[in-house]
């Protein structure tokens, strides 16, 4: 069968499969598993560990299939990245707009120690997924790590903080870096909290307070 | 024909191949290139940065067969394990029993920032062996580096600095680790100079000078 002619001849595209309406709808379904997948994938995470989760077990909570998984984010590291990235914004919201202390209107000092104990929580959370990405040692020193090393290198200075501030809040993250947390759990067997007073001692100590 | 037999008709074992002074000899040659192929590899590193050496200049600066080097080493990975292993005891031996004020006889402060110094430059030097190994996060906080952080602990100790020893010591490790000291040199273009006052100035920070 020939490709159907308009009125002057000339061929006519078929828009049987894919009008605009289609789409459009398409788009649609695509932005709805998008949310349904990254959805299921943070509570499969947040409940068992991100090691202890499969494509399998993601496709399925979202009620969608594999290799819809698969076309929206390429592989099991893509959607974690994904994953990861929407959190870091969220965290970087919090600390930018959010209310006090962690965000604007409280002290320097009150800002900076409410950051140390909601970013080791945070990595705590994300142990695995940060723990990926941290082992390319771009990604443990550039974006995204250059806004937390700007936050923390601020409220330094914001609180009349001595020395070189570049260096002491990279210290200060050091003590927040995802694997060293790890290693404080697990080799250790600290609990976050005696982590979190230790971070804040040192803290104090560089602020001179 | 059959095995010779001694004298009470045992069987005797040949030792045409590998008499007792032939194996002794082997062994001689098997030390010998194992310093040859370490001393040869050693100053290629030096010289081109780890990155640039391959198991062929290492085998042929040494002398040797490449053959030798995969017997000895089992792969360019291994050789450089030894490499680094052998120059950490060196470091370690000379912060132990080593001259003031890196080794004992000098105040914990001053003997603090020599090991900073020492140690900042060995890093740079080594940066393509640590980075590998470094890779791992058990060989980032697990031995050898234990021994950094309780030498480091032990001299914030003796210098009666207050606090979380142990977060302060792997604050101040964390600006040592080869990765951190590469970025600041290739990326922000930092003087090995300017990384070892700044570590300098935290030192002496948390140690309340």
């Amino acid at each position: 069968m020939s490709a159907p002619e308009n009125r002057n001849g000339l061929p006519v595209l078929s828009v049987a499969e894919s009008g605009p309406s289609e789409r459009a709808a398409e788009r649609g379904d695509a932005a709805r598993n998008r949310v349904l997948l990254l959805d299921a994938a943070r509570r499969l995470v947040d409940e068992r560990g991100a090691d202890s989760v499969t494509t399998d077990d993601i496709a399925n909570a979202a009620g969608v299939g594999k290799g819809t998984l698969f076309r929206r984010f390429g592989s099991r590291a893509g959607l974690m990245i994904v994953l990861l990235d929407e959190d870091e914004k969220a965290q970087q919201h919090a600390l930018l707009f959010g209310p006090p202390p962690l965000g604007p209107g409280a002290p320097p000092l009150e800002r900076l120690l409410a950051y140390g104990r909601h970013r080791l929580k945070f990595v705590d959370t994300h142990h695995a997924l940060l723990s990926d990405v941290g082992r390319d040692p771009q990604m443990r020193f550039n974006a995204p790590m250059t806004l937390h090393h700007s936050h923390v290198r601020l409220l330094l200075d914001e609180a009349e903080t001595t020395g070189d501030l570049d260096a002491q809040a990279a210290a200060l993250l050091a003590l927040l870096d995802a694997d060293y947390v790890h290693h404080q759990r697990t080799d250790l067997g600290r609990s976050l909290e005696s982590i979190a007073d230790a971070w804040e001692t040192v803290a104090r100590k560089l602020c001179g307070t």
